[in-house]
């Protein structure tokens, strides 16, 4: 993977910092399996799976607290 | 998912701040799982299922660590 | 749930922190699932059940830890 | 649960936190099946068991961030 | 497991830091298991497997928070 | 267990502290299983499983949050 898709963690609002919190989560994912088609074809199976839905709910959890630390909390 | 849902983290009373944990939690959720009928037909399960519930309250308690910390934890 | 139960993250000593760590790790179940009958009905579910009763733990460690921060560690 | 068990988090070395943050993991379990002869008939099962044991290592490290920082990290 | 393989958590960009935290997630998987050949066989079954890729990206976030506020999160 | 294992979270080098952080773990899982016959019989099981091996290094990642906030991350 040597795209570039990280460049920065600052987001001008909450709701950004949210969205690339989701993106680093993903990037987690597709760092352990690379192959798009194979993510694809696992898709289906754990956005009905409450267990997995949830378990990734935590993980952009996890990431938002990152984006939002480095934001300072998007504080005025 | 266009809609503007988050615009600040600062909420006025810690009550406030774990209600937004929760909607943190759940958007988490529905970023993975946008069809609302499927999230609807999940419902039932997760909350009547231990392990899922005690799941989501960690999700809400690794969001509300966020939320309280931008709030300076609403201290006077 | 409109009633009031969140005003402030302050208390008196760890031991009352830990315990509204507690309180805060059942509303998150709570928010989730609300009728009271439910609740009961599994609590002697994960009360014998050893995985439910460390991922309750960990919950309210994770709670701990905002409230432990909110009141700075109650340090002298 | 009304005696006292918890009236700081400051210890003197870091041993003695770490040992501060098991305490704080069994009475997050405590809590929850405050029974002794469950606890006790509930033990064998989870010393034996592998996740069972990371779990309980799991929440005694999220335990031990809080003594940790409450302390100042013991540094000198 | 004698060789030097982390000498620093400051990285260059936020992208560097996320695979830094890649490199200590499965240093933590080798320090436990250190054999290679075992390794290899377990990765097409954790690699095909969402709960194990969920977990993977968890850890890897949890490790990312660590690397970023080493780097001040790459604030200019 | 009363010999003494851990006097400072302080290393020289970040891999120090993540090997601290390898320590801290499985002290984790001794305290709560003492028994070194039981521990070593356990140890081919997690050692082979995925989601131990992952379980475990994702405990490892939260103790090395500690150690290396307790290090200043390390920076010179």
């Amino acid at each position: 993977m040597s795209d570039q898709w990280l460049s920065t963690l600052i987001t001008a609002t909450p709701q950004e910092g949210f969205e690339l919190a989701i993106t680093l989560s993903r990037r987690g994912v597709k760092y352990t399996q690379p192959d798009p088609d194979t993510l694809k074809k696992l898709r289906p199976e754990y956005a009905n799976n409450v267990e997995d839905l949830i378990a990734s709910s935590q993980v952009i959890a996890i990431n938002f607290q990152t984006v939002a630390a480095a934001n300072n909390y998007w504080r005025k």
